[in-house]
């Protein structure tokens, strides 16, 4: 494949225009990334979009339009990760570390806002960010962990925390092994209940969460640690895998673009190690027996990963009260269906933690 | 011009993306509508659309899913404002009471809710919908009259009402001449303020708003109104015109459409007749020395309307302090730019309100 034709292919799964205005990009920007001239790469591209809308975030904090200036901020985070998310060199981390800075500046503005929490973990940090429902008034309310994915990371989950906070729960996400802030020290690892169970300590102890009600929910690979985190820790009420999967033997079905990002998560140095080592990792079909709370599995059948998880989940997961959702035209996670199968998820999920 | 080209033109106008998109309806329905076959025209997929998201609103209500509910029934009342708004025949009032209805049904659904208010005035009814703010915890709060426009109504402010909302304000829109459920009684007229000023009459009675402070919006036609109705109204502490004009003499710049659009809400036989009465009916140069209070006036460089408009306000409103936000690559009412123009006039107004 020559280097044009490796970019064609790399725009084509990068410019995913259902998960990007799912997520809240701006569509003129992504028309203008769609019809950029050939002088300005995708990642100068969004960059540069991140830079413009931090200056409109100083504009605005500078005329004391804080609400405003917490939406530009989250904007220009999301530039920066879908600049970075799908390249495997020093843009990687450029575009990491860009958004991690933006997400903190926005935090306290958002509405409600995200309160950072830094948990120690081995000789690492498990950087979190909870955000408390308008409607709690000080009472201790249920709480939905987040998991994010392989490229995705605590920052993406905003809009689906709105529809959760909406209906009287709070959120927290964090970044785990192989994810964002955590990935330089720790790098994708088998063992991700180590940390939600951790995050799980630290909401128990917050007067504002109501402890015995906590749910995760986890999107693509996130949705595999869902279940790896309910299934060895009775703790949690509800799992939630969107887009998920039970393990990845056969690899074979991922895009090349794909494959890369499990190299650059897994510190490896071929694709080859790559893929012995997410094979080992990422398999719960020994801890599947362990799930007892209501499961709900979210798949599109058009979606890369096989209609064969679901057998996988059915077969292991023999304890646990399990829903699917199965979406007949739906892409990986649904992205292009719209907000019907996030909204159903969000209401499944506050069904769950306050009934 | 055939009919087909006839069809294609106004597909093209009709399917407006940034002004369909920033509005609230769903990306996958847009890309549906462009895709969609030669066996199904336009409105038969919108109306088809509307259906469905009623359906899905009833199967939120009967599992007790309320916040969804609402958002799926003020979503499909837009599928049926996009199904009708370009058209000129017996398909305008179905899709008119389509939208209606399902509106009707969302707003105790909204959060926050919409409540009606029907106010008499000469032999018809305004049909308005105050929304408060989650944040007046019973004080009285600051308030913004919201207007459509030429074929926008009430029902299509939902997502900036939300803005205002968010930043402390409670909104009320309502249908005027020409507009909505007034139309089959009152064609449009050159008396807008008459029922701009009753709303602001119904305000001052409620203990649940601030009556010192009440501004007024509209958008397009809309934001001429807003002009008219602080030109006349002293009690308005702010006006903003989005995308507004101040006269309409010379309408040769706009689309066949458009005019189309002119004679259905001037209840006219020709387009000769529906000129005129445009002509004398939409005109506030004889009024807008009266207009005092802080005005912010929205244009884009490149909508059909002409940059003119500019000039004859600040020929005209010679006693107000006018403020310009003009965009050199906004269309008319600067839908292809996002959010941005948007977050700006919705500070503006906060600001001439709270502070």
């Amino acid at each position: 494949m020559s280097d044009s034709q490796q970019t064609v292919t790399s725009e084509q799964e990068m410019l995913n225009w259902g998960r990007l205005l799912m997520d809240g990009l701006v569509y003129a920007d992504l028309l203008a990334a769609r019809d950029r001239g050939p002088e300005e790469n995708w990642f100068d591209f969004w960059m540069s979009r991140a830079d413009h809308y931090e200056k409109l975030a100083d504009e605005s904090l500078a005329t004391g339009h804080r609400m405003t200036a917490g939406y530009w901020l989250w904007v220009g985070s999301m530039a920066a990760q879908y600049a970075q998310f799908l390249w495997f060199d020093e843009r990687r981390p450029i575009g990491q570390d860009r958004k991690v800075e933006l997400y903190r500046r926005a935090a306290p503005l958002l509405d409600p806002p995200a309160e950072r929490y830094d948990l120690p973990i081995d000789n690492t940090t498990i950087v979190s960010y909870l955000r408390l429902p308008k409607s709690a008034n000080g009472r201790a309310v249920p709480c939905v962990v987040l998991l994010g994915g392989l490229e995705s990371t605590k920052e993406e989950s905003y809009l689906f925390e709105n529809l959760l906070l909406e209906r009287g729960l709070a959120t927290i996400t964090f970044d785990g092994p192989g994810q964002g802030e955590m990935l330089t020290d720790v790098a994708l690892a088998g063992d991700f209940e180590r940390y939600s169970s951790k995050v799980l300590d630290h909401l128990k102890t917050l007067p504002s969460i109501d402890a015995a009600r906590i749910g995760v929910l986890g999107r693509s690979l996130g949705g595999h640690y869902a279940l790896r985190a309910a299934a060895t820790d009775p703790r949690f009420r509800a799992c939630l895998s969107w887009g998920g999967f039970v393990q990845m033997d056969d690899w074979d079905f991922e895009t090349p673009m794909t494959k890369q990002s499990w190299k650059y998560v897994t510190n490896s140095d071929t694709l080859e190690q790559a893929q012995v080592r997410v094979r080992d990792a990422i398999d719960i079909r020994p801890v599947l027996a362990g799930l007892t709370c209501p499961t709900y599995f979210q798949h599109g059948a058009k979606d890369e990963l096989p209609m064969s998880e679901i057998d996988q989940l059915k077969q292991y997961a023999v304890n646990a009260p399990l829903v699917f959702d199965i979406e007949p035209e739906g892409d990986h996670c649904c992205h292009n269906l719209g907000p019907a199968p996030r909204l159903r998820m969000a209401d499944w999920m506050a069904d769950q933690l306050t009934s």
